[in-house]
């Protein structure tokens, strides 16, 4: 028997392979007289959206929008494509960006060449830029949702991906290296790096679903938790995970001097307090019936994965 | 006697350089508990936004959408300072990025320390990236503008700053790097890069003014026209300009065997080339009245510039 919760997640992983590689598209000389395409950006985008994430955002917008709604509005998947695809394509910039030398210098993700050791710096930044771009293009483009929906929407992602989020997060985590900072800062860095965007993806799919603002309340509060507590499953696998597994180097955040939930909590401290999280985000969908299943089986995976 | 036109100009970058500052805002500890905000991110995005830009694109705006239209609604001036603003933080942020040591390693920027000298390259990245979101959040957040006048400024701006646009043309730049590419497929190329963004600041412009379709082209066209005029008389400027007035080190772009128009056409033909597209623009513009005059002063002052 084929569990429904497993068969969600494939299901949103192949909309989301199938989708993205539509919406960053291929470079034709069609768009740029002259027979001068900047082939490498886009075969670079292409490389970088489709090896092997986990899609947990996009999945997150699926299943955020199969809530019910009073208004019973059902959303087409097309739309929640554009969205799903959205999110991913900020996330996938975020790592393009973070793996260049100056910033957290990884040479692994997802267990290839990061994009720039695959292509070169130059191409990385500008696969980042171009796909940040795209994903705000694509929120516009959003089938079958109304112009004010879509402005909540352009809304929700830039204050979720910017400076007061995000990005703002990065630089934080950056300024981190080598200081002493204690748990309440480490999650306010945590809260806007990894939350912020977690949070945007639930709201995106609430939004397109037409949720109440009780329920958006909810979401958002689930978004919190599990946020965090992807975070704090980040720090223990990156002691007792393998480098084969995770795709990235293992033990790199405990050797660049970065501040951990482990360092900071134990290594069982930081397990009570994955499950804790998982607990207290359980407990805000509890205003939902079973539509919101998918997200309890979220927030289950979410801290019991092993990469 | 002032000039109309320099008061115009002096007044747009006034409100720019008021604007700017406000929209980016500075890092303050409340929207991050546990004290610890990316002062530095802050800091260098206010730095790179406010070191004597000229605000051209920015005042390509406010000039569109001074232009007379049968619907004559007025568009208030805080409206349009998101739109400027808007393309301001977007062409910021292609400069920060450009001038990393992976792009063009520029290390002056309107005779300052680019981003990444004044601060460091990680902060640079962030900063580019910062901008970007930004400025798609400023038009979402724009008042007095419908929600669908707000959509489709986001998808004129997304695609002009994205791998179909400015990126795009970025990544054919690096590319052409020591190669040999023909006039055509230097115009391109600049089409791409420069001309995509000056293009969508006048259909910004015109579009939150409500021009006409025929006045949208009209735009259009005169946007082509001076996009290339500008880089033409750029790489003029880069022979016979000097460091001090240019802002940025003259003669980079010879030496880093990039093809320039002063290669492929002469530093005679180059000029020659310049006055016929400023003529051109000129001609798009003749189906205006007295409202386009700031536009047609614009077409002289992007030819006329010694920096």
């Amino acid at each position: 028997m084929t569990d429904p919760f497993d068969v969600f997640v494939g299901q949103c992983r192949h909309r989301c392979q199938m989708a993205l590689p539509q919406f960053i598209g291929k470079s034709t000389s069609e768009y740029l007289p002259g027979n001068m395409p900047p082939e490498q950006l886009f075969a670079a985008a292409q490389y970088s959206l489709t090896n092997g994430g986990k899609y947990i955002r996009a999945t997150l917008v699926y299943a955020a929008a199969a809530i019910s709604t009073e208004s019973e509005s059902n959303v087409e998947d097309n739309t929640l494509d554009h969205i799903a695809c959205a999110v991913e394509m900020i996330h996938t910039y975020s790592l393009v960006h973070d793996d260049l030398p100056a910033m957290d210098d990884d040479d692994l993700r997802r267990g290839k060449p990061s994009c720039h050791k695959a292509f070169d710096e130059a191409t990385a930044i500008l696969v980042g830029d171009a796909l940040q771009c795209r994903a705000f293009e694509l929120l516009a483009e959003a089938p079958g949702l109304c112009a004010e929906k879509k402005v909540a929407m352009v809304k929700i992602l830039s204050a979720a991906a910017g400076p007061r989020g995000m990005v703002g997060g990065q630089a934080v985590d950056i300024a981190a290296i080598d200081s002493d900072i204690d748990l309440q800062q480490l999650q306010s860095m945590h809260t806007l790096k990894t939350g912020a965007l977690i949070r945007a993806s639930l709201a995106l799919g609430g939004c397109a679903a037409g949720v109440s603002a009780q329920q958006l309340a909810a979401l958002d509060k689930y978004g919190c938790d599990i946020g965090l507590a992807f975070q704090v499953v980040d720090d223990i696998l990156d002691v007792e995970g393998n480098t084969e597994m995770l795709g990235k180097t293992q033990g790199k955040d405990g050797d660049a001097n970065k501040p951990t939930y482990v360092k900071l909590m134990g290594l069982e401290g930081a397990k009570e307090e994955s499950l804790r999280l998982q607990a207290s985000a359980l407990a805000s969908l509890e205003i939902f019936d079973e539509s919101a299943d998918h997200l309890r089986e979220m927030a289950r995976l979410i801290v019991n994965r092993d990469h």
